[in-house]
């Protein structure tokens, strides 16, 4: 079997690949990074444990994916484009095939976007893998959760309540009805969505031109429209309020059919594992942002209003709607 | 009940304290550091699991300083100057309590060590503490084990082996006439080292000056000594070997009562958990670096010779000497 040492060497050095001369990977007390000038540095991180964030029979590809990915979600929310990464592996026993499977899954992500692994530490203990990401943003350019104001329109990327819809039907915990009408692609579809977010890193220039506001979707839609107003309202000293209107939601194919069978807005707006970015932009700005998101093939939808008020009021085709559960994801 | 986000709220916010006004802490998706000019980032993370690398009963505070002290020890190594950490921690519950003992830990060594906390991650587990640290370094002067040569004399800081026989004190697994030796003042010095350990930081700037190549002891003198020739000998393109004289390790009152009693090298050499440094520095300028070490009030000790060859060769008072088990801790 093999140590600890062959294992990183085997399974993980050749992720350290792409640094430059100057910068030092895996191998030492610790890395060695050049750091590009006139930019602050982000810090990110994000902990995926075994039975709690993930089924223990996930695959380990899947796994590696995910602990990454939502790491670079968060550097996307901020408009920081990602740096290096350190990963923190516990890890039951030294099972190779799993191993193999996970680090291809690490690789994969990381090459896709980029982003060399540098360091981390393996220990023996209950699975549970912890990313720490850094990346890079021009001085004073980070988009903060704190910026939005009254007036400013809500947006969000792509579709909404794909990886909680994926999470039922993982779970195996939709009704025969909900099932039935889910095509082979859109099980697929909404399996993707779970397993293997894409980060939003094509969002960071626009964010950064257009955005007052930004945060990930990872508590879900309402959670997460709520730390902005309360980052926004701390800096504002003003109550700030939002009014989405569900009936704007973007949703995709499979989201829709769930939603048709079920009409479980709850789902699809409080159970996270989006990895979508909500983000603010000034109402003056929307059209020319909307034109450039065009563009560059973004999709980008509005959903609602920053008002001045208290919580978040849903519509629904301009009907108040009400949801019995309006937070989003605790942990504890 | 308190909540994740409250709980975060009460114990860690305050240990973001201390950022300039243009950066960011806790409360965003991810921290917004500033970069010092010309220099270079360097990043370490380590892991400690429960039942692993610390026995279940061990206390929150002595937890939370050794997670912290262990990285800052991988950053003293690589004569990096602290800049920020993140921490994900994963807990069984939230038990109120234990999180102050914790957080109040983590305060006391980040304050005395001057790094704040910038985020991290708090997620339902097996109690594990995962943190990363980011240093900086003046560009091109980080100090790598790699850089050891030939005639190089092999330095230790402080005293070695306190942190092993502190362990076996812990764990009960001394001998009744090995304890007797032990008065009070050892066995709280002993289990101050293990549970404690104070990161060389103090040697940073002599290390950047002076060391040829620097390890941390965490896996044991001989293993991370070993370290040194692997990663020396790559670079070097030429076998390295390192002779060690027993008799000039440098051991606390503590340890050579443990010592006396047990005739138990193995332990002291092989048992890790030092948090001290190993390095290297050039004959010709050693002198020079123990006068200022010694102006410093660093204490510093000789107790090698790099040498053409392969492998560690062991004297004691001259006289070869042979362990049973050279290699450190091996995690599987």
């Amino acid at each position: 079997m093999a140590n600890e040492f062959e294992l990183i060497d085997h399974c993980f050095l050749p992720l350290s690949a792409g640094l430059a001369e100057s910068e030092i990977g895996i191998g030492d007390d610790g890395a060695v990074i050049d750091v590009p000038e006139n930019h602050q540095m982000v810090v990110v991180t994000d902990t995926l444990v075994s039975g709690v964030h993930f089924p223990e029979n996930c695959l380990a590809y899947d796994i590696a994916w995910k602990a990454l990915a939502v790491n670079l979600s968060d550097l996307a929310a901020m408009g920081a484009r990602p740096g290096v990464f350190s990963l923190a592996l516990t890890l039951p026993n030294n099972d190779q095939a799993w191993l193999e499977s996970f680090s291809a899954g690490l690789k994969d992500i990381s090459q896709k976007y980029q982003i060399p692994l540098v360091g981390g530490d393996t220990t023996k203990g209950p699975l549970t893998i912890s990313v720490t990401a850094q990346g890079w943003v021009e001085k004073g350019q980070a988009v903060l959760r704190s910026g939005a104001s009254v007036g400013d329109v809500i947006c969000v990327t792509n579709t909404i309540g794909d990886g909680a819809v994926g999470l039922k039907l993982a779970l195996a915990t939709l009704t025969e009805s909900e099932q039935k009408l889910l095509s082979v692609e859109d099980k697929d579809f909404l399996l993707a969505a779970l397993n293997r977010p894409q980060p939003q890193l094509a969002m960071i220039t626009l964010l950064k031109e257009y955005a007052s506001s930004a945060i990930d979707i990872s508590d879900g839609l309402l959670a997460d429209l709520s730390h902005i107003l309360i980052m926004s309202k701390k800096k504002s000293e003003q109550e700030l309020a939002a009014k989405v209107e569900l009936s704007q939601i973007p949703l995709s194919v499979a989201t829709q059919q769930y939603l048709q069978q079920s009409q479980d807005w709850s789902a699809i707006i409080t159970g996270g594992d989006d990895y979508q970015l909500c983000f603010t932009v000034p109402q003056a700005r929307l059209n020319i942002f909307k034109v450039e998101a065009e563009k560059q093939g973004l999709a980008v939808t509005e959903i609602g209003l920053i008002e001045v008020g208290k919580g978040i009021q849903l519509l629904n085709k301009g009907v108040e709607f009400s949801l019995q559960q309006q937070d989003g994801y605790l942990h504890f």
